[in-house]
């Protein structure tokens, strides 16, 4: 496996789909799963997604700025730090943000997100 | 184990060895131990140290902002996001990062950090 390769794969398919289709982010979590956003703890891929397609706002567009990544130890997880930017529909200024994701594999061979820490860049 | 008391302490034992006596950071490393700084990935506990140790800056005080954290698996991690700025002697500003550790337990009941990813988030 090759911890960038995932990452970078992971990372385009995590905001692709949360700007396309939101409902869909389910699929990544599972019920051990726990997301912070902005300091709220949210557990269980049910809640996440409740969450995230409940957000004050509708459509949005991620532009990502750094990816980087490491291996979280001999489970085979990966562990993904993300800064980019977040365009509101209908606003003119950006929302600078970073991002962790703890992905682990799953026994088909794919990956889910056992972490998911969010946080806006305030400045 | 209580990870929220576990990262309140590690961040605040880390940031304050970091401004005070940055080389006494060794002692939170290990071997298989990576740090992400700035993009740029550094393995085990001397190269870490000799990473720290000569940042282009001497004196310098972090201060921290939110700290979310988040049990990594049945390993008994701990992932711990930071966010905060950081002040250099002789600058008027201050620098906004993001920061994430994972922390392992040791075999004594205490943790040593296994990743550490740095990044400063740029306006």
């Amino acid at each position: 496996m090759d911890p960038d390769a995932v990452a970078k794969a992971f990372v385009d398919h995590y905001y692709r789909t949360f700007d396309g289709n939101r409902a869909a982010l389910g699929g990544l979590y599972q019920d051990a799963s726990m997301l912070t956003f902005e300091g709220v703890k949210i557990q269980g891929a049910a809640a996440i997604v409740a969450k995230l397609t409940t957000l004050p706002f509708q459509q949005c567009v991620h532009a990502i700025s750094t990816v980087d990544c490491q291996p979280s130890g001999p489970a085979g997880g990966v562990l993904v730090f993300v800064s980019g930017s977040l365009q509101l529909a209908g606003e003119s200024h950006t929302l600078k943000f970073s991002q962790m994701f703890h992905l682990m594999p799953t026994p088909q061979g794919s990956f889910y997100v056992l972490n998911d820490v969010f946080r806006l860049n305030y400045a």
